[in-house]
C-alpha cells in the first residue's frame, strides 16, 4: 500500500500516469470516431493511483492468484482501462488504437474477452455486486488477503442494485471491499440528481453503514491516502466519494455538459487537446514499480464422488428438494460449489447446503440482483455457484443474467415455484416467463427435469458443465420416474412410451409431463396410440429423437408446457424441426393465471390430461 | 387527517378495527389452508389507521376522482388489504373466505382484477415505484389534492428498486408521498439483515433525503401523529419506520420464527388465536365515519388530431427519430399522453416532449425500475405514459414488466438501440432479447415499425390501443419505405415485394428488411423471384399474410431478425404457421456480439443481404 511512502515525486510520476491515460483515451476515441473521453478524463487520476501504486497485482498475468482485483463499473470509460493495462505493460499501446473495431476485442465496453475483465461492465450498476462476490471468494471461501476495487460512475449510484450490493456487503462486513464513485456531476442527458453535493453522497452511504471518504479526486495524494485509510478500515467496507469534473484536463471538455459519449473530431479540436494534455507532463524521473502479488497454495476442486439418489420408483419427490439434496451431496464432493440464495432458501432447499457449508453458502436477503451479481463475481474466482429463487424472480434480475451470457460466466441458476402448478399464492409467484428469458441469452443451457431422480442427476451434470445453467424445479411433489442408474445428459430426452402404432408424439417436461401419461393410458383405452417424450433439456434440445419420433407418428408433435406459450419449450421444438414439414400443436398457459389449486389451475388453464386428450382427439382425427 | 381530532374513544375505535382486521385475515388463511397471517398482523394497525382514520377515499368507489391512494407493496398481506376494504363496506366480509380460490378475485397477491387495487404486488420493492407514480401525477399531471401512502415490508426494503424511488421521490419533491415499513424484523427464511435497528433504517432513508420518523407500530396514537407529521411535511416525501411485531396480538406467532407463510391449523389452534384476538376487543361504541375526496373537474384527455407525418420517401430517417417526433405530436393531441425517460433522453428523443410538456415528462435518471413502476402508477391514473430507455436496459426493469402485464396496465414501452445494428458500443448496450421478454408476457403487444412513416402511426395506435404495448425502435437511419398516407394497423403486415413466380417468402422488420429488399434485388438478378413482407406488427401477427405467401411461395419462409434466434420474430412466424406443413428458416443472430461497425456487424452475424442471398440460394435449390 502507498501511505506512507508518498513523496512528492511520486506524486509527480503518477499525475503523469494520469496524463498519460487521459492522453490515451482522447487518442482512442478520436480514432474510433466514438466513445467516451470525458467520462476517462474525470477517473484517471483514481485509476493510475490503483493501477501504479495501491494494487499489488502481475501486470503480465491479470489472473496471477491473490491478485488484488479492478472492477470498472462504468464500463463506458474503457478505453481508460485499456490504457492503463498497456501502461502497465500486458500489451503494446499500439493496440489501443484498435478501439470499437471488429477485429480486437477492446470493444466499447469491458468483456470478459480480455484476460484482465471479471465480468462485463456497460450496463450500469452492476460492477459493485460482482465486487460483492469477488470479496466474498477472498473473505469467507478462499481466505485470502487479496483486495477488491469497483470504480463507479456517479449516474449510475441511482441503480437499486448499487443499494442492493451496499446492503450485502455491509452485512458481511467486507473490509476488503472498497468502491469508489466518479462523482463528475454530468449524466448522459442532464446534471445528475446530486450535481456535486458531496454530503449527500456522504449520508447515503454512511447511512448504508459504510466507512465513507468524501476526496478530491484531482488530487493524488489525497487519494493514496483515502485508499490507505480503506486498507485500515476494519469490519466495513470503504466508499470513496470523489469529487472529480467530467473531461477533466481538457478545457473544452472540462465540466461542460454535452461531451457525454462524444469523442473529439480528428484534427484540429483532437490535436488540441492533446497538445493540452502533454503540456500537463511534468519532469519525472521516477518509476513506479508494480507490487505483485503472494500467491496461496492453490486448492483443489474435486474431492469425491457424488452419492447416487436414491428415490424409489414412484415415491413422490419435489424437484425442488431433490435439488436441495444434490446441491447438499455436490457440496461434500465438489469444494469449488458455493450457493446463493435471496431468502427463500427454505423454499428452494438451499438451506440444506447452507447448513453444512457456512462459509461457502451466501444469504443475500431479498437482494437478486446483488445475487446474481455476486455470483458472477465468485464465477470469476473459479468457483461453480448455485443461484436459486423462484422462478419468477430471476426477472428482476434479467439485466444481470444478460450480462453474465455475454460474459460466458460460469454460474448455474436454479428456479423453483415455476408455472401455475404452484398454486394458490397466485400469478406474481409464477415463473412463466423463464425458459423464454433464459434460452433467448446465447450459450445458456436450459433443462427441466420433471422428477427427483432426473433433478439430481442435472444438478451434477450442471455442475460439471463449463457454463451458464438454468434448471427449471417445479414447486409439486412427483411420482419418480427414473431408477437411481438411469443416464441423462445434457441434450438428452427420454421416450417414455410407445408404440408401433403411434400416431402424435407428445412432447412435455416437469409437472405437464405426468399430465402427458396420464392422457396416453386415457387416450389408449380410446384406441389412439401416442409416444410420450421426457424433454427433460430444452436448450440443446434432442432434435434426433424429436424428429425421428414425429416421422414415425405421422409427422405430428404435441407439446404442453407450464409456461406461457412464447418462448417456451413449444417454441423450442418448433425451432428444432422447422424445416422438416412437421406440424406442432402447442398446449401452454395463455392470459393471465389466477390462485386455486394447483391441480384445478394445471386444468384450467388448458395444460392437464383432459386437455391434451381432447387437442390429441382433435389432431387425429 | 387525524391529529388535532384524535380522543381516547377513538384510539379504542381504531384498535377495534385493527383487532378485527387481524380476526379477518387469521380467519381467511386458516380457511384457504395457505397464506400470511403473521404479515398481516404486524401490519394491522397502520392499515386501521389509515383506512379508518387518515386516509380520504369512498368506500363504495375505491376508484374516485381525487381519492387517497393505499399501495400494498407487500402483497403477501393481501388478507389484510381484503378486510380493510370489507370492513370499510366495499363487499360482504362473508367474501374473505373464499380466499386464494380459483372463483374469487381475491387472490393470493393483489391484482387490479379487484377494484380497489391500482398495480399487481406480491413481487416485492415495487409498490414503492408505483406510489411516485401515483403522486407525481397528483403534483405535476392533475394537480390535485390527493395523498398516496405506500405500505413496504422490512425484508423488502432490500430491493434496490425501492433505493430507486427513494432518490427520485426525493429529486422531485413528492411530499404527497408517504411510504409505511413494518418493521417486523422476522424474513422469509431467517431475520432480516437490520432486526429491529430503527436507527439503521432512519439513517438509510434520512440519507436519501426523506423526512423520517421512527414510530411504534402497535401504537395508534403515535402513529396517528406520524401521519399527521407526514401531511403537514412539505418540500420532501416522508417515510414512517414503523416498529412492529410479526404475528402480533396471536401468541403463538407473535415475534416468533418459522411462521411466515403459514396459516393456523383448522380446528384448535386457529380457534384459540381468534379466542385470543376476540378478547382483544374493547367496549367501544364510538362509530369512524370515512372521509370522501372532493371531486376536482374531469379533464378531457383527447384534445386535438395528430399531426400527419411528412417523411419523403427514401428520406433517411431513425425509428427512433420518428418515435420522438409522433410522441411530441401525441402530446399535443392527448393531454392524457406522459412520458418517461431515464438519462437517455436525447438517444430516445423522449427530449422533444419533454421540453414542450415539462410537467407531463418525468426523468428518472439511471432508475429503469423505477421508471417502469412510476409509469404502471400513472396508467392507473388514466394516463398514457410512453416509457423509452435503450431495449437492453428494458432487462433492468423485467420483474416490472412481468407484474405490468400481470395488471393489464396501459403503458407503452418504446426500446431503441436495438440488436447489432448499433455498431460500436458493443454487446452490453445491444438489445437482443427484448421480442423475447416481451412477447412471452400475456396481453402484450409487440411492434416492429422499420422506418420513419411506420414508426409515427404506430406509436400513434399504440397510444391509441388499450393494452401494454412494445415499440422497438432501431438507432440507425433508413429510407422511408412508406408515403404519409400510407395505413397500418396493429396485427397487420405489408407485402414489399411479390410476383407470381416467387419462389420463397422472405420475412423481415426494423433494418434486416432494407437487407431483405437488397436481397430480393440480388436474387432477381440471379432469376430467383422471392417475396418479401415487413412484418412491424409482431403480436399480434398477421397470421393470413403469412400463410397465403408461405403457400403461394412452395409453402417456404425465411426469417431475418436482427436479435437472438430464440423468441423472436422468427419464432413468432413458426407459431403462427406451425400446423400449416411450411418449412420455415431462420437467420438471427446466434453467439455472442461484438463491436463493430453497423453494416459490417450486421453482415458478420449472418443477418445481412449477402447471407439472405446466400441461404435463399440453398433453400430453393
Amino acid at each position: 500500500m502507498a501511505g506512507s511512502m508518498t513523496s512528492p515525486e511520486m506524486l509527480t510520476a503518477l499525475h503523469n500516469k494520469a496524463t498519460q491515460l487521459r492522453i490515451e483515451s482522447v487518442r482512442a476515441t478520436t480514432e474510433a470516431g466514438s466513445g467516451h473521453p470525458s467520462s476517462c478524463c474525470s477517473a484517471a487520476d483514481i485509476v493510475a493511483a490503483l493501477f501504479f501504486s495501491v494494487m499489488r497485482y502481475d501486470p503480465t498475468n491479470p489472473k496471477a492468484p491473490n491478485s488484488d482485483r479492478f472492477v470498472l463499473s462504468k464500463g463506458h470509460a474503457a478505453p481508460l482501462l485499456y490504457a492503463a493495462w498497456a501502461e502497465a505493460g500486458l500489451f503494446p499501446k499500439s493496440d489501443l488504437l484498435k478501439l470499437r473495431t471488429l477485429t480486437s476485442d477492446l470493444e466499447g465496453h469491458p468483456t470478459p474477452r480480455l484476460s484482465f475483465v471479471d465480468m462485463a461492465t456497460g450496463s450500469l450498476g452492476q460492477g459493485l455486486p460482482v465486487g460483492v462476490g469477488l470479496a466474498l471468494n477472498a473473505k469467507s471461501v478462499d481466505k485470502t488477503s487479496y483486495r477488491t476495487y469497483v470504480l463507479m460512475g456517479d449516474g449510475e449510484s441511482v441503480e437499486g442494485s448499487v443499494w442492493e450490493a451496499a446492503d450485502v456487503a455491509r452485512h458481511h462486513r467486507l473490509d476488503n471491499l472498497c468502491a469508489i464513485v466518479d462523482v463528475n456531476r454530468l449524466g448522459q442527458s442532464d446534471p445528475t440528481m446530486l450535481e456535486h453535493d458531496m454530503e449527500g453522497y456522504r449520508a447515503r452511504w454512511a447511512g448504508f453503514g459504510w466507512h465513507a471518504v468524501v476526496v478530491d479526486g484531482h488530487d493524488m495524494a489525497a487519494l493514496l491516502a483515502a485508499f490507505d485509510s480503506a486498507a485500515r478500515t476494519t469490519g466495513q467496507p470503504t466508499v470513496l466519494l470523489a469529487k472529480t469534473y467530467k473531461g477533466r484536463g481538457v478545457s473544452i471538455m472540462e465540466n461542460h455538459p454535452n461531451w457525454h459519449g462524444k469523442p473529439l473530431a480528428k484534427g484540429d479540436e483532437a490535436q488540441k487537446a492533446l497538445d493540452e494534455l502533454t503540456a500537463q507532463l511534468k519532469p519525472s524521473t521516477m518509476a513506479l514499480p508494480i507490487t505483485p502479488p503472494v500467491a496461496p497454495p492453490e486448492k483443489t476442486g474435486l474431492v469425491g464422488m457424488l452419492a447416487a439418489p436414491s428415490y424409489k420408483l414412484g415415491e413422490p419427490v419435489a424437484p425442488r428438494e431433490a435439488f436441495g439434496a444434490a446441491l447438499s451431496a455436490l457440496g461434500d464432493a465438489y469444494h469449488h460449489v458455493v450457493a446463493l440464495d435471496a431468502d427463500v432458501k427454505n423454499s428452494t432447499y438451499t438451506d440444506k447446503f447452507g447448513k453444512k457449508f457456512p462459509d461457502r453458502f451466501f444469504e443475500n436477503f431479498i437482494a437478486e440482483q446483488n445475487m446474481l451479481g455476486a455470483a458472477a463475481g465468485l464465477a470469476a474466482c473459479g468457483k461453480v455457484p448455485f443461484v436459486a429463487t423462484f422462478a419468477a424472480f430471476f426477472t428482476r434480475a434479467y439485466d444481470f443474467i444478460r450480462m453474465a451470457a455475454i460474459s460466458q460466466s460460469n454460474i448455474k441458476l436454479v428456479g423453483t415455484h415455476v408455472g401455475v402448478s404452484i398454486g394458490e399464492d397466485g400469478p406474481s409467484q409464477m415463473g412463466l416467463e423463464d425458459i423464454a428469458m433464459m434460452a433467448a441469452q446465447p450459450g445458456v443451457t436450459v433443462l427441466y427435469p420433471a422428477d427427483g431422480t432426473c433433478t439430481y442427476r442435472l444438478v451434477e451434470l450442471a455442475a460439471q458443465h463449463k457454463g451458464m445453467v438454468y434448471l427449471r424445479a417445479g414447486r409439486p411433489k412427483c411420482p419418480t420416474l427414473y431408477g437411481p442408474d438411469e443416464k441423462f445428459h445434457i441434450g438428452g430426452s427420454k421416450i417414455l412410451r410407445q408404440s408401433p402404432t403411434d400416431v402424435l408424439t407428445i412432447i412435455a417436461a416437469g409437472v405437464t409431463l405426468f399430465e402427458a401419461l396420464k392422457a396416453h393410458d386415457q387416450l389408449k383405452a380410446l384406441g389412439i396410440a401416442v409416444r410420450v417424450i421426457d424433454l427433460y433439456s430444452i436448450v440443446p434440445l434432442d432434435r434426433t429423437t424429436v424428429i425421428d419420433s414425429a416421422r414415425t407418428t405421422q409427422g405430428r408433435i404435441l407439446t404442453v408446457e407450464d409456461h406461457y406459450a412464447h418462448g417456451g419449450l413449444g417454441d423450442a421444438v418448433l425451432d428444432a424441426v422447422s424445416t422438416e414439414g412437421i406440424t406442432v400443436h402447442k398446449l401452454a398457459v395463455r392470459g393471465i393465471p389466477h390462485s386455486g389449486k394447483p391441480d384445478e389451475l394445471v386444468d384450467h388453464f388448458g395444460i392437464g390430461a383432459r386437455s391434451i386428450v381432447e387437442t390429441a382427439k382433435q389432431i387425429v382425427k
